[in-house]
């Protein structure tokens, strides 16, 4: 998947019992780093990143030679400031940009560890992050954010270590995975596992990728991080380099190509099994349940900042749901902003140059800050 | 996929021109009838079915053994009374249930037609069905009907024939496919597709099935007629036979298991080469554009009373949709009604026991027929 040599790792020795039962340790955590620290060592941000995100924020991706997943939002003057903070991200477990994952070679059986790698959680993704703030020896975070999968890992952060950051900025999330999101992820699983080439998980040691597979998963998932109307604006029923159908199964239509395009360079830069294993992540995270349903309580020794942010046209991850962790805060007096911004974009308005989104975060950020 | 020696059909001596520039005759539509079409022949109504419907209305399929698909609409004393009315409903061209499709043996070739069937349209499919009513010796049906891909086809069929329907009741369907419905239908041809066993679509004489990219286009479909909230409240969280997680990949959730359900039937009574040629006429659906992006002009010629039904949950195609052809109507004063009806059934609400629907449907067409 990428040369694993040159990537930033720490490797942490202190065991981690996992929500399966099962414990690890000694496995490599990969991370990047923007800005400085200070010398009180209290402006760090620690970044969550979502399903298909890495550590590589912002600048140039040295993996995939592409622009960092959120260089709208971070870098010298931007929302995320890099000129004032110290940002760290790390991939998470389970994953395939570094970190402990099902790509890894297990030493037990001298085998690449494919579906013998266990199921992991949001719980251990965090769990095993808040390791970095040891290694930078910051004993409290200025934020945690992240959207979507990241924004779930704040929620979690701040719940298992609540005095561990002076404010926490979930964006574009829920506390509890909806039924949709569980069947949309279980598609995506199934166009994997249903590749000839998945090979019961064993396909990098047979020399083969569910490339196909993975393709429609991505495609199924891509299609809803748009909105509908986002959608019918960039691509409706415009023809690709032709004046008139085919009448055959090319892509006629613009958004025929730009799904397939999707797919393929995806495939390029991840791995299949890692796609089974965070999305799985995604399902079982229930924060309420976790506190016997009732979800203040998972905040109740917690005195960080909140902020809030969803997007109107977010169908996947859509406003009611950002609004119950607001409710759920103020049920306990937690001190909480909100913001719904006012966006076409759907669910992917986080990751894009959306000017409202982007000067929120800063302006929430910066404020704090003084 | 059946046996086709029992089924009710008639052969197609006149040409039909298709869409796509080929001409074709002497081709078989299946059909079913259900009531009696009375002496002054003014009492048929024609069903038009949906993507994966078939001819078998109500009663038992005698192919897949199992409830007709509008079984809760068509009836003795039900929404379309079948005491009052003589219902016909065709398989369209290019399905699986005895019409004229790509699993049918090319003559000229002696080889199962494959994705050698021409690509064909709406358009194409109301002109093969128009044959019916030389057939039965109808001069007007007392109306058309139908939902999704089948209110397409009432759109159509009343623009061709603007003198044979008094009546015509398009549901939840659309004048121009959307980008993201266009993208849906992608998504399930590129899982089929990749499905090692397609084979280039010359599955059938090589005795595979693409059983399993079938299946993951079924799945994909299902997630889409329903609506978020009712899978929430159908579903929620809820395991399947298990009092927890079970932290692999089985179906933990009650979603996953009743999606993998969905597929698995889906795929014995459903041809894969049928899927990809309906989606197809379904993406290439834009009445506008065959009256240079004037909807009204569709309708000019005819004096049939539309009755517009939408619900309020299909995010497939939602109200606004519809209500684009309501205000097309309108715009040349067309006698048209049109209703939304308050459901949490989603897409899947015209085929469900939705009593304000059902009542909305008998209302209609009773009163037209006194």
């Amino acid at each position: 998947m990428n040369n694993e040599q040159n990537l930033k790792k720490i490797i942490i020795k202190k065991p981690l019992k996992l929500d399966c039962g099962k414990t690890i340790n000694n496995f490599p955590l990969a991370y990047e780093t923007y800005g400085s620290l200070n010398e009180s060592k209290d402006n760090a941000i620690l970044v969550f990143h979502a399903l298909t995100g890495d550590q590589y924020v912002t600048g140039i991706n040295p993996v995939t030679k592409k622009e960092g997943w959120w260089i709208h939002a971070v870098g010298p003057d931007k929302s995320i400031d890099t000129k004032k903070y110290f940002v760290i991200c790390a991939n998470v477990i389970g994953g395939c940009m570094g970190s402990f994952g099902p790509s890894h070679k297990n030493e037990e059986t001298n085998k690449v560890y494919g579906t013998d790698f266990p199921v992991i959680t949001i719980n251990d993704m965090v769990n095993a992050q808040v390791n970095l703030l040891d290694h930078f020896e910051i004993k409290k975070l200025f934020s945690v954010i992240g959207g979507s999968m990241g924004g779930m890992q704040v929620l979690q952060f701040v719940s298992n270590f609540p005095d561990k950051t002076r404010t926490a900025i979930p964006i574009a999330c829920t506390y509890s995975h909806s039924a949709q999101n569980i069947a949309l992820n279980e598609l995506g699983r199934q166009a994997i596992t249903a590749d000839h080439n998945w090979l019961a998980g064993e396909y990098s040691s047979r020399n083969k990728v569910p490339d196909k597979g993975l393709a429609v998963a991505r495609m199924a998932a891509h299609i809803t991080y748009l909105s509908k109307k986002g959608l019918q604006e960039k691509f409706g029923r415009k023809l690709q380099e032709r004046d008139d159908f085919k009448f055959g199964f090319d892509a006629d239509f613009q958004i025929e190509s730009y799904l397939r395009h999707q797919g393929s360079v995806f495939v390029d830069r991840f791995d299949a099994n890692s796609y089974l294993y965070i999305t799985r992540a995604m399902d079982y995270f229930d924060l309420a349940k976790q506190f016997n349903g009732n979800l203040s309580n998972a905040f109740k020794k917690t005195d960080s900042k909140f902020f809030i942010i969803s997007f109107t046209s977010d169908w996947l991850y859509p406003t009611q749901e950002n609004k119950e962790i607001v409710i759920a805060l103020n049920a306990i007096g937690a001190n909480v902003g909100f913001v719904e911004i006012e966006s076409d974009k759907g669910h992917d308005s986080f990751l894009l140059n959306v000017p409202d989104f982007l000067n929120t975060v800063k302006n929430f950020l910066d404020q704090r800050m003084r």
